[in-house]
């Protein structure tokens, strides 16, 4: 089944990910292992919680752990001889953001749920392994503050997409791969071009 | 139903100052989406989670989330132009605590649970929002903290005297009315005269 | 039955050791009480959460929530006077960490889990409260960083040890004991003799 090939590939781009986070604060091993596995599940856990979906994904299926536990592997070696190939884990990134989305998105409208809430549950699936891994390591979760560029944008972006084409009549798959498309080229252009969302501001103090 | 516009308006309040505490922290639109949302339904949703409540109250009804980011939307632009009404906000933000504890003790009622059960249910329904806010802004929360003024506390005093009245007799309905007022009361109380809880003293040193 | 009475005791034990965190931190006396329960009880809520298993084990049995209380207010009372008494904390710790994982691993073992989940969800039952408390005390988990003295893995050992003696032919109960015993030693002898996994490293410049 080329989807759940697609989600193994997902999950270990979100651990490496997770690994090198958690490297770049200088964690131990398990603590590495730990937000590698939390980056790479903690959305679509989220997810099956939420929709009261059991058992979760990855409960069942020890591929998914394996995974998880061979990618931050991989990366920690990697990075012990080599400098992280930042570029290249962005755009593989921006590919797992896009599938974690709409195949979060796709579960939620199978539960017959309303549109706000088929896109809200793709942008969690997508976006929420990333706010635990920062909650984890103590820090501002990058996707809320200004340096962010349009990741849980482009989730939204694209999960309102999938679920509009349908509307106009487009077929299910095909809105899917658009979907994705939609997610990987707003997040690539994003970060290519330094795209951001501006700050909001609060007017502490009556003008003079 | 009287109890459902009560609950739009108090997501809508906690999501305005879910808003707010965003906004101070300088997040764009997005973050500023996410933390209204994760403060006007986190109190509820890890209530329905700890109870296996599905659907999840705001999954099946799209008012909840669409309540949630015109709250937000609304307090941007009004905190775009004029400082935020801090006291107003302050009040209304009592009232959803009040509305919300209570309800959340009703809910773990009507399940059975013993009596300590039901007050940490409503004080979680009341409060978790809140904590998850600060959580993700990456501060202490308010409630544990020095500058608390008696939030888990009125929860916790008004979900108490709920049951209590109604263990001396008194009719439900009447018995939810009093417990809200207690929470409102105690809460605006506190905050008037800047009441606190003592902070803990821990002896680190041996005295000489 | 013996297993309820050491859950208790185990309960009493994290509720002191997050009442003592809490206290450092100088939060106020229901901060104390938040982070006592969320330390006592986060682990084996997740992994309740996670299998779905309801009623959650302490929503139905109010001894778990007093349990706590005591032993979160036993804790503040005694630290009042004198200064913790850190080295008996630190074994009875242990011990509680011995008790959760593999009780959490049977859980999961119960339910037909494949091996890697077990150990996974045997290392969140008894790490996972911890963790909260980190998160919520706003600091980074203890035992992720480099001052860890072996904490998730003590888990991680005593629940593979747990499974490997059981795929050897040792009978149940045995080797339940035997990893509680794994995990008691290795974090006692990890604190006494300051035993740390490496921390990771990430090369970030191309060496010249």
């Amino acid at each position: 089944m080329i989807l759940y090939a697609l989600s193994l590939v997902g999950v270990a781009v979100f651990a490496a990910s997770g690994a090198l986070a958690a490297g770049r604060k200088r964690f131990d091993w398990i603590g590495v292992g730990v937000i590698a596995v939390v980056t790479a599940i903690g959305g679509g856990t989220l997810r099956d919680l939420l929709l009261d979906r059991h058992p979760i994904f990855w409960v069942a299926d020890p591929a998914y752990l394996w995974v998880i536990v061979a990618g931050a592997a991989g990366t920690l070696v990697y990075v012990h001889f080599r400098r992280p190939p930042d570029s290249l884990l962005l755009i593989a990134d921006a590919l797992g953001l896009a599938f974690f989305t709409i195949s979060g998105a796709q579960v939620a409208e199978q539960q017959g749920l309303p549109g706000v809430a088929v896109v809200v549950m793709g942008a969690i699936t997508g976006t929420a392994g990333g706010v635990l891994r920062d909650v984890l390591c103590n820090e501002v979760p990058l996707l809320f503050g200004p340096m962010d560029t349009l990741y849980a944008t482009a989730a939204i972006a694209g999960a309102t997409a999938y679920l509009a084409l349908q509307a106009f009549g487009v077929e299910r798959t095909s809105s899917a791969l658009a979907g994705m498309a939609v997610v990987a080229a707003l997040r690539l252009a994003a970060i290519v071009w330094r795209l951001r969302l501006p700050a909001v501001r609060v007017r502490e103090e009556t003008p003079r």
